[in-house]
């Protein structure tokens, strides 16, 4: 059980449900590996969620409880569309975190949930109905919801970073250098370059 | 100027000068389109940011001021490598807005960067160097900093949503029905497909 902060609701804009889930799912993931939260840019989490369904608000919740942040550029999904994450870091290795599918079906039959699929969004829901889907979730035991998976042979490759960048030969804007395109023997961004 | 909410560095990770950049520029596309924080699913952040370069950080605020999320699908880099973002919002329309070169320029003179050069991670510099930097960008005038275009013939297409889910034939864990893959007739998620 996990009350999160309450700036996590100011920062994910509605009281839903799944927020809090994936700041329990970080706070396990973290408790898992023995890592604290990332101030700067040592812990990755890989989702295996996608686009176009519902439940990505997991995603904000493992933000907030874990500082590794897509803007930090330590989150990038796989498209996959799974209710899963793995979490790596360097020295501590990787986490497989997913939600069981019994959980889900439990979880599916909570009244917030009907809501939902009638195309009601989530800060139009009626409080009550959404806290009661809150509480109902705090109430379940991590070992019902969560599936952990140690993944000792994960493989993941930081990016390589460079600081370099050049001014677009047509707009005149900066570019950094991995995403500067040739064209006519003249470097461009990729939107002025065509390609 | 804006001095942001603590709340913002909490779930940032640490102090750096973009992340409060990023939720100036997130607010000045709100005045400019004239819209609201994001309760629900209704604004869109395209950033023109990649990976692999410094100054992501920039989408940590846009995020937390639009609450325009990366949990909520609202916002998806293009890797381009440029330090601009399109506001989009189906019924305000769409506006970009770009860090401009000479800002850029005058901005790289803080000592802060001078310890990110070095590879210096933010949390690890002096705190009065930080501090230092925060306080120059908060005393340059939007018009300085911000080039701000308004894009009329702007095209975003939504992502079609479903609830709809399967049971992967292979793991048994739930797939949403985008990315269910058929192979030999079973419907499997991507890692067990193969594909």
């Amino acid at each position: 059980m996990t009350t999160v902060p309450e700036w996590t609701f100011e920062f994910h804009g509605h009281r839903c449900p799944f927020m809090p889930l994936g700041y329990r799912m970080g706070l396990l993931a973290m408790r898992e590996l023995g890592v604290e939260k990332e101030k700067d840019h040592g812990f990755f989490v890989i989702p295996e969620l996608g686009v176009g369904h519902p439940q990505t608000c997991l995603l904000d919740g493992i933000q907030a409880a874990t500082g590794a942040t897509y803007g930090k550029s330590l989150m990038e999904r796989t498209f996959w569309g799974k209710l899963a994450a793995t979490f790596y870091h360097p020295e501590k290795g990787a986490v497989r975190i997913s939600l069981r599918p019994e959980f889900q079906d439990e979880f599916g039959k909570n009244e917030f949930f009907a809501y939902r699929m009638k195309g009601v969004e989530p800060s139009k829901i009626p409080a009550d109905v959404a806290d009661a889907s809150l509480a109902w979730t705090d109430t379940q035991p991590d070992e019902k919801v969560f599936k952990i998976e140690r993944k000792p042979d994960y493989q993941f490759k930081r990016v390589k970073g460079s600081f370099n960048k050049v001014k677009c030969s047509q707009c005149g804007e900066y570019v950094f250098e991995r995403y500067a395109r040739l064209v006519n023997n003249e470097l461009r961004c990729i939107p002025c370059s065509g390609y």
